[in-house]
């Protein structure tokens, strides 16, 4: 393997380091064979679930799963991330997500579908040795074996490696499983289970393959939730279930690292199926909009409307242009230490690892936004919105959980801030020369904005950019290592680095499509200038709310310095921009397609 | 009667006035009366509620309403608002408010009790002819007779004038009621309802007191909820249903100004169940938070967990200034009125429709802060507050409903935004000369800000308040009367009305507290300043919003240059006041009270 001529991209680097343009992905670009996947799951939805909706959201369609996961195991859909040695195709993380955005619209069985992949195949095929592969594999891909992943006791929720779960060895050399797991998605119908469980007296986790056939396990009744109830979630409890001592899942003492490597890709995902909720809100918005009328017009003729409509437009190209920037720059990394001779789970699981800032922020980003989205689907809907009958309320019930699970959002933006920072100390990310430059730099003019629109919000790009690299910086020489242990302070910068990342991918992707032709400045221009518009708000905010964690103004003058300096932003018209963008939505029905 | 001496309150007057000090009210002031009361409600909920919660929010609850309604009539709970001469005790708003905030913790039904009082019992106290007041009311507040409002039609929510259902007038006079009711409260267990409808062709709506026995009713089915499941709601329909001549309720013609009067009321005690409920959710919050240990300790030693802890307590302690401060000018006008010799139904008629500004304020501001203080609570109980068996779920499901009723929080932004114009144009209230004295000092510097907390926030409050006479002012000639036409702009208006009326409130209070030797400056003044922080920043953003609605930037010249003379706040950390008004509500185990 030769490492040293590898073109890698960093991870976390987006602050400081511009993107080339040229490997830059969006969503627009797909692949036909990408489109005709996502046909078929959408296609998959109709017959399948849409048909049968009402059962299959209450309790009793947890019954149905097994059927419908087999039906994906025979159309392939279980086998897109898997090797071509296990039958597979193999798909780019992009071309995954695509067909995980479209099939996202499958409520509670896209939860038990996801967990059988994301969170079942994945971890097996990444860290399985060949025999726990071959053994389970092609009885996974084919639908009749289905897994869950249990690791949350009802102690040990973001605190994972707080768990009780205890494996003994025995006499035969075998592990002997005993404890309790909460809050376990899949449970009531796996087949087998990924156990998050300590050998002995270890201090770190060890992750397990577990058949519901070894014995000893028993399951609390099905959880009662918000939404998602077709969707089975139990606790499951181990009692002395004897596990054959082939069935470790990678390293002894190295379960945590499966789990929160295993989290990097369930992350990026839910990014992506929030994308998918989103949209689907979008439409039902859109349509009910139209056709409602009060005050003797259709209510999306009224200012109120349109705006809600455009807010969450751009919302959802905004997530779009993360999630797929993210999975590409990862997509690169594979790749690349594929070709160099790493093997290719090793290679997926290091380009996983490397963008692990990214992922949280598609998490966190996605998630939001989709709760901001179906939130205002229920206002639109005004009273229909209370009622189960309406489909936007399904849908606001169900979001409620993308903020809480694949770590909590708290715990993502930690997790963006300290990685951040372990880079920048390691010197994985050069942060500390710009931002050197950038304090040396500090009472000189920002440069006039260009009147371009594309180029314009490139520098509006790069001012947010350098406005977070000196408070960064400057948080950063303050605090030193007790920086995360101010966590208030932590979650702005994390806030901060989101928008940032929103902002850049928004504007790259624009860039993009002027590239490959595909720009239509009609819808591309208002929604560059009302995101551009909203994130520049959300950095004053944000920075505003930062100061305000310092002792005297004094202490934060630097801060305001770069403030001063860098929050600029050239005046235009968002209510008229948000118009256009609702005119244009309202054109489609809803269908969200901005590229056409 | 005689009205010339009377001092009367000027609602929508708080934006270019001050407030006395000596009549202004808040909770801490409340009577022993009062306090008894709550208890007595408090103690209900305990044996009534509490103890049978999970059948009371399922359908199954329902049946078990009419009995709780008649053992509240029996303790003397629906006769709080009825004046003697019906048995009552005649409270005053503030003392019914009181009572409905401890109240509305009794989840579905608390909306039951609700209905029956606020637009059961009150309308036709206030519109009905003695006739229909000896008829209606003793039954109504013993609880043996339930009421149903029936206003909403499929197709006439927010419009509601739009109604369809129809009274003819038959050959013995009586009428004759064909039509169909959507989403009515109650339905399933009413025996009476008053009904909207239009007299033969007439353009406006006539209400009707109409029994269940009248014949020609039947129903839809119970409709399935996001929430309050325990609470009736269903359509109607009206079939050649025969109402007496005598069941007419007010005056022909008049019934939408009496669906409108009635929500008045309606939406101020919807302010103040928002207030309950969200006291409820901070408590369980809090307790949860001290409980619940990750990491090695209990999660509320975490910055992220205090920064919200605080920012929900901060949002009662507006939401409790706000909705008590109405209500206290309400009483006022209504007893100035009442001594002048104006019958009593009438001056709180006139007592509430003053005051339809401030009654929209206190629900837009008391649904919005709930909904953030129940999300939050969702976010802190993390899994767990997904689950059915937590309390804050049901909380959260249930507070999705406040935005949407009675008038959802756009159609109430629209009504201050248009009562605030039409009281200006027609001189109610003095705008124009504040207006223009502040145009001609626009470039003459503000005042220095106090040392003294207190002081130094009177003056932000009046800072806030200037600006937003300027902006209101500036678009207002403008646009003229087109100005609500365009909504986003309107919209922003009345956001920076509610900012200021809420910033307003709470230094109101926090002075009113010194003033009674109340105040304890440990907790008021971090309440103070982390209040003062947050709506200016609204405020802020607010007017950015604004400006951004215009083409170009020279045409808001003026607010861009109000807002660089008034947008000024005095530096505080803002992170420890936060973290003071944490450690002050886990002191107390989340029991919201910060006057002890």
């Amino acid at each position: 393997m030769n490492t040293e001529t590898l073109v890698m991209n960093i991870g976390g680097s987006f602050l400081v380091k511009n993107e080339s343009l040229a490997t830059f992905y969006t969503t627009e670009l797909k692949t036909e064979e990408s489109i005709m996947i996502q046909e078929a799951a959408t296609q998959f939805l109709e017959t399948e679930i849409e048909s049968n909706l009402e059962e299959l959201e209450s309790v009793a369609g947890i019954d149905k799963t097994p059927d419908l996961l087999k039906k994906c195991g025979d159309l392939g859909f279980l086998s897109l991330e898997v090797s071509e040695k296990y039958g597979g195709v193999n798909l780019s993380l992009k071309d995954v997500l695509h067909y995980v955005e479209s099939m996202s619209k499958g409520y509670s069985f896209a939860g038990a579908l996801g967990v059988q992949t994301s969170i079942g195949i994945a971890p097996v095929l990444l860290y399985g040795s060949e025999y726990l592969k071959e053994q389970y594999i092609p009885k996974m891909t084919d639908g009749s074996f289905i897994s869950a992943f249990a690791l949350t006791e009802p102690n040990a929720g973001s605190d994972a490696n707080a768990g009780k779960t205890k494996a003994t060895i025995n006499t035969e050399g075998n592990y002997v499983i005993n404890g309790q797991k909460a809050w376990i998605s899949n449970a009531g119908i796996a087949n087998m289970f990924i156990v998050f469980a300590k050998i002995e007296d270890d201090k770190n986790l060890s992750a397990f393959i577990v058949d519901r056939d070894f014995g000893g396990i028993s399951f609390g009744p099905e959880e009662k939730k918000m939404g998602l109830s077709g969707w089975s979630t139990r606790q499951v409890f181990f009692e002395n279930t004897i596990v054959p001592s082939t069935h470790l899942l990678g390293e002894r003492n190295r379960g945590l690292k499966i789990a929160l490597n295993t989290l990097n890709t369930g992350r990026i995902k839910l990014g992506a199926a929030c994308l998918g909720v989103s949209k689907l809100a979008l439409e039902h918005s859109v349509n009910y909009a139209i056709e409602r009328e009060q005050f003797g017009k259709s209510i999306l003729e009224f200012g109120a409307m349109k705006d809600k409509i455009a807010k969450m437009t751009s919302k959802i190209f905004t997530n779009e242009a993360i999630v797929y920037r993210v999975a590409n720059s990862i997509d690169e990394n594979c790749e690349a230490l594929s070709q160099s001779g790493m093997p290719f789970s090793e290679a997926k699981i290091e380009a996983l690892k490397e963008f692990s800032i990214e992922c949280a922020i598609a998490k966190v980003y996605g998630s939001e936004a989709q709760d901001f989205i179906v939130d205002e689907s229920i206002q639109i809907y005004g009273g229909m919105g209370f009622s189960a009958e309406s489909p936007v309320e399904r849908l606001y019930r169900g979001a409620r959980i993308s903020r809480i699970f694949e770590g909590t959002n708290e715990i993502n933006r930690l997790v963006i801030i300290k990685e951040f920072l372990k880079k920048g100390m390691k010197g994985e990310i050069d942060f500390f020369s710009p931002y050197t430059k950038l304090m040396s730099d500090l009472s000189e003019p920002i440069a006039a904005f260009s009147e371009d629109t594309i180029e314009r919000y490139e520098q509006l790009v790069d001012n947010l950019r350098f406005l977070c690299v000196l408070v960064t910086g400057v948080c950063a020489q303050q605090y030193m290592t007790q920086l995360t242990e101010e966590q208030e302070i932590a979650m702005h910068i994390s806030d901060m680095l989101i928008t940032v990342y929103a902002i850049e991918s928004v504007a790259l992707r624009i860039k993009k499509l002027k590239e490959v032709d595909k720009l239509n400045p009609e819808i591309h221009y208002p929604i560059l200038k009302t995101i551009g518009f909203d994130c520049f708000n959300e950095m004053e905010n944000t920075v505003k709310n930062l100061i305000a964690c310092f002792d005297k103004k004094e202490d934060a003058k630097i801060i305001e310095q770069a403030f001063t300096k860098y929050a600029q932003l050239p005046h235009n018209n968002i209510k008229e921009a948000r118009r256009k963008i609702c005119a244009y939505v309202e054109e489609s029905k809803g269908v969200y397609n901005l590229s056409n």
